[in-house]
């Protein structure tokens, strides 16, 4: 497979707040622009710019794990569902992320210093029209495809309102027009968890203090925000599969990571907990407190209506075709979520099908169940809505929805 | 409405783990007793043994908010679904917790400071025990009813469990016979925001420091623990409806309270975080960090069938009546749970009724909707499951469980 990685200097960027910095974006692609195939992939929240590859073990080529690492291997790749070898996959590092693209952790080229908090706040508006700004760099012309999951499904909606044109099939998978109060109200705790850690220390913990010493990083905070996220991607059924209520043992735990109280000696460190500190543990490493404050409040400010009277009149610029993916064990983004969402779409005209995967993975079911993703999005890609392995929820008898998020 | 308020020494208690230290219990008495008429009411992870009184504004008149307030007094009372009028209803404060009862905030004699983390570790078991001893020091015999939700539904269960000859008929409501795996993840994660703090310290933050200062409180992790327990007693449905996506403005905000991200700035402050904010720093005020460790543990660990084959051999002493209660919008404690606690009880032979309340308010709809729970339990204790307002999920119709939890 035919790869590049590579930083793009997009100059001075104006942010939706009205601030301007020198932006930076890590990219890589994948395949060979044929003038007329180009892919672009949307990350999510905590995803980077690097969307297939080989693995070793669970850490890439990279040294990097989770979604740092190639996060949707089973999706796009040479014979995979998003073929690189039809079709030039560009996938680029959301501004304000941490895996190349300027962010918080970046050197503000006034100061010398990074910039922490002063980094100007971002929208998923200002994601997308940093990579339009790339994507003219590189050269690239109208797109086949816009492709992404969870807040990088938001970031697949905003293309087709901001940039109708540019851009000819749109597949939001696993996401939603906005949050729900539920899902803002986990966010907002978990950026408390972060700005609470007093490590955190107003955003300033990074390099060395005044007598050079290495500044502590805010790690238990962030450790916590994760740990809340984590959760909201998991579902009950997935949970009880993986977990059930059994003990992990005490070897082997993250007990040198987090302080134990005593008492816990008593009752068992079960496996649910052993994960969620494992997880949390290797996601400290990877990635900066300040991006997850950042990062979260775009996806929590995304308001597909934003400037239009609906939904439905954001997207009437769009003369393409939509494919709507959800998954019935998802309650981050729920598949109500992704029926109003597709309601909006035929509203404003829009060829629309919502294909509701039968899942009891949880929001990660985007990202775990590529037997399930691929199919459609490759015939989609091929054949838009008359692709063989596009269902429609309306044609199609699938069970109630939400059974499998609480049932045994 | 005749009430005592009184603190029981109950000389030294060994604890399940085979620890003992004194033990005194705060309980509250509201009635007269007759000899036949004895309700114990169990309170739920936070609250207290003021089932009931009257109440300034949101502080009763001890000063306290929450679950420390009067917090059933909606179904406890006179005129009330449980009547004092006509029985004898005692509630105690759980060994571990913070209302007076003996717990990690209370001086450990045999040192002069403080038990800290040096309490002993509690169970639900242990909480029963003290419970039955109480009442024998008070002279009450075979309890009419013991009735109680969330976890002060699992302290019924093992009434039901541990003394079935002293008990006639039992209610457990919005509970289970085990917590699942999400939720024990949900506590894990709450009990580490709790030891990250620095101020907790390894469980000494009581009194003061070496040189006379107050030390300060793992306030911080504290607030993120409830609001994580917050967020899972909430419906999506009903933060739909009470936050919706709404900005709450930034006057009157928390800002105080927890640090904000300058970049929070140009996002709106919104009403579930300001709702969520607001309540944890009512929470802080009113309840000890140790204490929601060793609450918490006591409920992530209770197991009904722990010493037995099932839940239905643990069950199989009791020869009184059941009436199970579950809300359809609750996702801390499921209807399925309560489906299978109530398979349970049948297996065993206890004749047992399962009264689904269609609610939205999630788990918090025990408290917060007396106008459902009050009839089936007032007719229960009356007249058995031949009450009038007692109706049974086998026996009626009623919408799917959980499609209130996601829909609109």
């Amino acid at each position: 497979m035919n790869r590049t990685r590579d930083v793009a200097d997009l100059g001075e960027f104006e942010f939706e707040c009205g601030r301007s910095v020198p932006l930076e974006v890590a990219y890589e692609t994948y395949g060979e622009y044929d003038g007329n195939n180009a892919v672009l992939a949307c990350h999510a929240l905590t995803g980077s710019q690097h969307v297939t590859g080989p693995r070793r073990g669970s850490d890439d080529e990279n040294g990097t794990s989770g979604q740092a690492s190639a996060w949707w291997s089973d999706v796009v790749g040479p014979g995979k569902a998003i073929d690189t070898r039809e079709y030039f996959v560009v996938c680029a590092n959301v501004p304000g992320s941490c895996y190349g693209t300027t962010g918080p952790a970046s050197i503000d080229p006034e100061t010398g210093d990074p910039y922490g908090t002063d980094f100007p706040p971002v929208t998923v508006g200002d994601w997308t029209r940093a990579q339009a700004r790339l994507l003219d760099l590189l050269g690239v012309g109208p797109l086949r495809a816009v492709v992404g999951g969870s807040v990088g499904g938001m970031n697949v909606l905003e293309w087709a309102k901001r940039f109708p044109e540019r851009v000819d099939r749109i597949v939001p998978v696993a996401t939603a027009a906005r949050l729900d109060p539920q899902m803002l109200g986990i966010d907002a705790v978990a950026r408390r968890a972060i700005t609470t850690d007093p490590n955190w220390n107003g955003g300033e913990y990074y390099g060395t203090d005044e007598e050079g010493d290495p500044r502590p990083e805010p790690n238990e905070g962030l450790a916590v925000a994760r740990q809340l996220g984590h959760l909201s991607y998991l579902s009950k059924d997935s949970m009880d599969r993986k977990f059930g209520r059994r003990s992990a043992g005490r070897a082997g735990t993250a007990e040198a990571f987090a302080p134990d109280d005593p008492a816990g000696e008593f009752f068992p460190y079960r496996e649910v907990e052993s994960y969620l500190d494992y997880q949390a543990e290797k996601f400290v490493e990877r990635f900066d407190a300040n991006s997850y404050l950042y990062l979260t409040r775009a996806m929590d400010d995304y308001d597909l209506a934003e400037g239009y009277d609906s939904d439905a009149d954001a997207l009437a610029g769009f003369s393409g075709e939509a494919l709507v993916v959800s998954f019935t064990g998802d309650w981050h983004f729920t598949v109500e979520q992704s029926e109003r969402l597709t309601a909006a779409f035929e509203t404003a005209g829009v060829d629309t099908a919502h294909h509701v995967v039968e899942s009891d993975h949880g929001h990660d079911a985007f990202l775990v169940e590529p037997e399930e993703v691929g199919p459609p999005i490759r015939d989609f890609l091929s054949a838009g809505l008359d692709g063989k392995a596009v269902s429609d929820a309306e044609e199609r008898e699938f069970a109630p929805v939400h059974a499998s998020l609480f049932g045994d």
